[in-house]
């Protein structure tokens, strides 16, 4: 590993990325809620990817869209080694920020752009990318997912979003052949590794005041569908000994996860129940049926099963006990993935050489390394959301706290992009 | 009291009172589901009270329409001393079976018939009577409430069913005024006291297998709206100790009801959460927001005190743990009534008589009886429901037992109507 003593005083223009993350929150922005629209294949995020390869034009770095319609540009290297490739995704949420996705594209092509600006000619490749619908209108980390070659046709067949609304037929409807997503596979010994600088999404930097976070694995997760059925009942005239009541069930459930995560979880750790669905419901009927989500996150597979299994016996002994029917559906199921331990070791050292106090963590959200990181190495820079706050126009991070993450990738591309 | 040797041998006619009960059940009776559809001044329940004074009419009774669109018949006493009322209401929710409300009226039609079938004339004047929207279409207790003089021109001009219709609207559509419903208060001094039969709606009854419940009182109630606002964040990113889990705020709460009944309730008491809205309601997002019913019953104003006053502390307490802001709101407090001591004793007295097997019980379900009784003495006999089904086509009771509880209502009338 070795810094250049020339380029060691290189920053990005921090004026410059923060015209360009303004300039794309506009694109898709409603004027009513201030929320940004640009949901993957839209109108708005087929605009903002036009906005984005002229970004990457104008830098010279020569823009160019892949099959499954992901931007990159790329700083060409002196060597044929595998290229280091870094970027997020411009796809949003409804009603969304600025800079969920936003800022790790943006980021990126400003160091390209720095880079290439001051002359600097990397050892290896330095890749622009910005993956497609990454946000999750036809799934999620679809453009990451085409890079890994894990899309196939039958996928691309029945890829559809909540309104029933298929993949192909929206890539059709904006002149992109969908088959052609196929294409977008890249051979993984093509890669050193992928770097994304992203939004924390979560209070921890905010609350522990620190400017940056070096993650060190993104969190797997289970997420299940509960149903427990009892019988509906009248809530005046069937006395409490004699119910089946499913949301007393539920109750003693979420009653329960305290102790699950204390018996078998780590401190990364997390278990949520976000909806639930109780029937009739009637204020004046005992709930005869509910059904609930259950996510659950840790960065360890063994704890994830262990977690598995502390949920299932509790649901198990209280559907017994308040003479209920319990079954249970897995949604999903998404492995942990750990960062490379050199991208983190070589983060950490590049933020003490910046000066720059940061904090090792996980990842509770999905990105887009999480797919990365199954084929290639990844590392990944948190900046800090102000109250943690993020899918909604009132996320927010502060201009030196982006500053400081955007110097912090700057570096470490030029850091890992020597490596030999 | 005396029963009249001559009148100790007469019982009802089960064939009549059953093949009145199943034509009944075929007004408004959709064959899709089997369920009755009755409501509240739709042309079904119009229908229902035409047959209804058909058969009044047919039983030499004289039927007779009031204001309120209660339909009565009366067997003339040979005194003009207070009358004795008897009867329930016709009406149905959606859906219904065949017995609610129902049974109450065609028993106390066959009572009465049979008494002037065999002759028999009452000291006191006995009068059948069918109370509309008992089931509250239109807020229920509508025919009872007029009777009470509880009806005024201002409820009158508002009350609406879920849709929106206006009760008004609907009377004059049915060719009824509805200012006539004023009229059709009654002075207190004219009723000596409302007796009613009808299914228990719960399964104590059925447990115990006994065919006859003497209700002693109708428990009162209270239902809050409650609230808890936490903040939604995203369920992978936040920590379990920096979240305000509205949902988690409602667990805890139900997980406090059975202490709060063991600390401030009686057997009698029941709480119940019927329905809640969890917000924003995704499976990755830490709910923000709960909405939740609370019903609680019990037949003790100070108990339903204590049990209000309970609820508030832990919700409070909860509130202040988890960072939830706590509002509540109270929808509605019903007192309890107490059914006449000398009824009571009455039945009870007369159920031995002949023999009937039968059990002291709390209503926990509303009905006519408790509008009734705060005005005049009221008296209550239940059948058993069958598992303690009702508001359901699988509503049911034993031929037998309907037989038990419509001869307990003959004799019962028989004794108090002769009461000085």
């Amino acid at each position: 590993m070795s810094v250049s003593p020339a380029s060691s005083e290189i920053r990005v223009d921090i004026e410059r990325l923060k015209a360009e993350i303004l300039e794309l929150a506009n694109i898709g922005r409603h004027e009513q809620d201030r929320g940004i629209y640009r949901m993957a294949f839209t109108d708005a995020d087929m605009q903002g990817k036009r906005w984005l390869r002229k970004q990457i034009d104008s830098a010279g770095l020569e823009s160019y869209m892949d099959g499954a319609a992901n931007v990159s540009g790329c700083l060409e290297g002196s060597s044929n080694l595998p290229r280091i490739l870094v970027g997020s995704h411009i796809d949003t949420v409804p009603c969304a920020g600025a800079l969920d996705g936003a800022l790790g594209v943006i980021s990126g092509l400003e160091c390209l752009r720095r880079l290439r600006e001051v002359g600097y000619r990397p050892h290896r490749s330095l890749e622009l990318i910005a993956f497609s619908d990454e946000e999750g209108r036809f799934g999620g980390m679809f453009g990451s997912q085409a890079v890994c070659g894990q899309i196939t046709p039958d996928k691309l067949n029945t890829m559809s979003d909540l309104d029933g609304t298929l993949l192909q037929d929206e890539m059709k409807r904006q002149g992109l052949e969908p088959l052609a997503a196929l294409d977008a596979a890249r051979d993984p010994e093509s890669i050193a590794g992928y770097l994304e600088l992203h939004i924390e999404q979560g209070p921890v930097l905010d609350r522990l005041q620190k400017p940056i976070g070096i993650v060190d694995e993104i969190t797997g997760l289970f997420t299940w569908s509960v149903c427990l059925r009892g019988e509906a009942n009248h809530a005046g005239t069937t006395p409490m000994d004699l119910r089946n009541d499913a949301f007393m069930g539920l109750a003693d459930f979420a009653h329960e996860i305290p102790r699950i995560l204390e018996e078998n979880g780590s401190q990364r750790s997390r278990a949520t129940i976000g909806k639930a669905q109780i029937l009739p419901g009637a204020a004046n009927t005992v709930p005869g049926l509910v059904e609930f989500s259950l996510d659950v996150r840790d960065t360890s597979e063994s704890i994830l099963a262990d977690l598995s299994s502390a949920c299932r016996k509790a649901l198990q002994a209280i559907a017994r006990r308040r003479k209920l029917m319990f079954e249970f559906e897995q949604k999903s199921y998404i492995p942990p993935v750990a960062c490379s331990p050199l991208f983190v070791e070589q983060l950490t050292a590049t933020a003490q050489c910046l000066g720059l106090d940061c904090h090792k963590m996980p990842s509770g959200a999905a990105h887009d390394a999480q797919i990365m990181g199954r084929i290639v190495p990844v590392g990944m820079i948190f900046v800090p959301s102000k109250n943690g706050l993020s899918h909604s126009p009132a996320e927010w991070t502060a201009w030196s706290d982006i500053e400081a993450g955007a110097n912090l990738m700057l570096h470490s591309l030029i850091a890992l992009s020597n490596l030999e």
